[in-house]
């Protein structure tokens, strides 16, 4: 089958084997896969995974043991953990320490013509637009902060970076906070992202500080500088950038306005989906800037590096 | 009267005229005052202070509006709030905009004969000994910890730094918590620090990772990489320290272990009060390595900065 490959390089393959499915797996027959940042921190040596790229897909359940499944239009949760540990036991499963993640770390990923999951980990993507469901992964890592941050509605946030994820947080937050700003650099990506109130605040213009809620999805090493900046006292920093601070970077604001400091990473899938059922006008479909089919998987990773795309998306087989 | 002035240099002079009260005040007669690593970090310019210094003090009311104080032994809240904004309306008078604060800020301090504080900042120090009273402000900074991070009782705890404040948070934990550690890299502090079953580690010695939460009171910029390899997933790390981090440190696993990282300033006196007198065998004067008088108080900062003392105590007035 076709697939996309990192091993020390990025390679596009027609003669890859066609995977399993192993007992309690599904085959998916991918339809779409996006590129996510992720993807490309691999390819500078992140986990160092090597394998069959991709986490973000929707397609259908092509082989699987349990026939309710077969035929069915999916999405999939990335991380297919051991089952049995106290993360698993506590719901936790994406922490587990056992686990393997599709195209992240011991398991194949979803860039190339099938891929094998646990059918544990699989979710209808039915009444979905092909578009909507490809995004859920990401929808879910936004949703997270709902699930850390329990917010009242009267809260005024700010989320910095205005690229997919800061885009996606600002989002799922104007659906519960009572006024959200999002801060970018990128005055068409500012323009994209509008949305019922949600406000945005090109950077270099003012911004009110004090704000209670502030989303660090730069995904940049100064980020949680201006974060700061903006955060009030007691108030709370969500920190999505995985990113390494670089040079000298002074933590004691932290310290001294007593601000909580949230690590958020991905969420759970059927959170993303409960969103897009109840906000079905929630303009997902905008993030989509860039469309490759998947032998031209190395200019769609060239587009997705260059800073100029939201998302870049893999179209792998017509659904 | 006789104080420590910091404008430039460290001096202590003589010459110094006796503080207000004004009207609200008390004019308090110190009996001891502590040096604290905040006093060593306005030598090296935090915040622009030029003053008396000192904000640790116990001491005798002589001087007061309302007679009731008058001779009352006290200890007082350092931070002087409006008492009109928004935070001081919800009790947070220690994040209030236009404080000023004891011999940090605007306000001058306690190591001089006599200091003035707002009475609003007074508590009675009736039943303890000086040694102890003296201990309430730092002991309160530590008692902060449980008011940001509620405990159930069963959490595993690792303090990090065998200074005076990571002694105190692991007392203060170590009244709640099911297991606390603390490690650090002083085989006599560490020692010192032994109380109830409070277990301690030497750094090099092995130390299993997975704790529930992790104090970083190492006061270096390091500290929180310890504590981002000691703390579970999900895991909470109270940052103590507000040195700012040298080179590069990577804030990845924040994000990927999901951990909530607090920052913790100064907390409430009555906090602090009500804990001495609820373990009155909490071992607080063996932090007190060093006493010095008043006049001696150059060689006291001396002792202070070398690292050998825990708490350098300035002898004022006879209690």
């Amino acid at each position: 089958m076709q697939a996309v490959i990192f091993h020390e390089t990025l390679r596009y393959v027609q003669d890859h084997p066609v995977p399993g499915p192993e007992k309690g797996q599904a085959r998916i027959r991918v339809n779409l896969a996006g590129i996510c940042r992720t993807d490309l921190e691999i390819m500078k040596g992140y986990k160092g995974y090597k394998g069959i790229l991709g986490h973000e897909f929707t397609g259908v359940v092509e082989s699987c043991n349990d026939a309710s499944w077969v035929g069915k239009r999916v999405v999939g949760e990335i991380n297919a953990a051991c089952g049995l540990c106290e993360w698993c036991m506590a719901g936790l499963g994406r922490h587990c320490p056992n686990r393997e993640t599709l195209g992240i770390s011991g398991l194949d990923g979803c860039m190339a013509e099938y891929c094998v999951l646990p059918v544990t980990n699989l979710f209808s993507a039915d009444g979905l637009s092909e578009e909507r469901a490809v995004l859920t992964e990401p929808l879910a890592a936004a949703c997270e902060i709902l699930e850390q941050v329990p917010l009242q509605g009267n809260e005024r946030v700010v989320v910095l970076g205005d690229g997919r994820l800061g885009i996606l947080c600002a989002w799922v937050l104007a659906t519960v906070a009572g006024r959200v700003t999002l801060r970018g650099h990128h005055r068409d990506k500012l323009e994209l992202a509008r949305w019922r109130s949600l406000e945005t605040s090109l950077r270099g213009e003012g911004i009110e500080p004090g704000a209670d809620v502030v989303v660090d999805a730069t995904g940049s090493g100064r980020g949680i500088e201006q974060a700061m900046d903006l955060c009030r006292p007691r108030g709370t920093i969500v920190l999505k950038s995985t990113v390494a601070l670089q040079g000298e970077v002074n933590l004691a604001p932290l310290v001294v306005n007593e601000i909580t400091l949230v690590g958020s990473r991905c969420g759970q899938f059927s959170h993303a989906l409960d969103m897009m059922h109840r906000f079905p006008d929630m303009p997902l479909e905008r993030l989509i800037t860039h469309r490759y089919p998947l032998h031209q998987a190395l200019e769609a990773f060239e587009t997705a590096q260059s800073g100029e795309a939201l998302k870049v998306i893999l179209e792998v087989h017509k659904g």
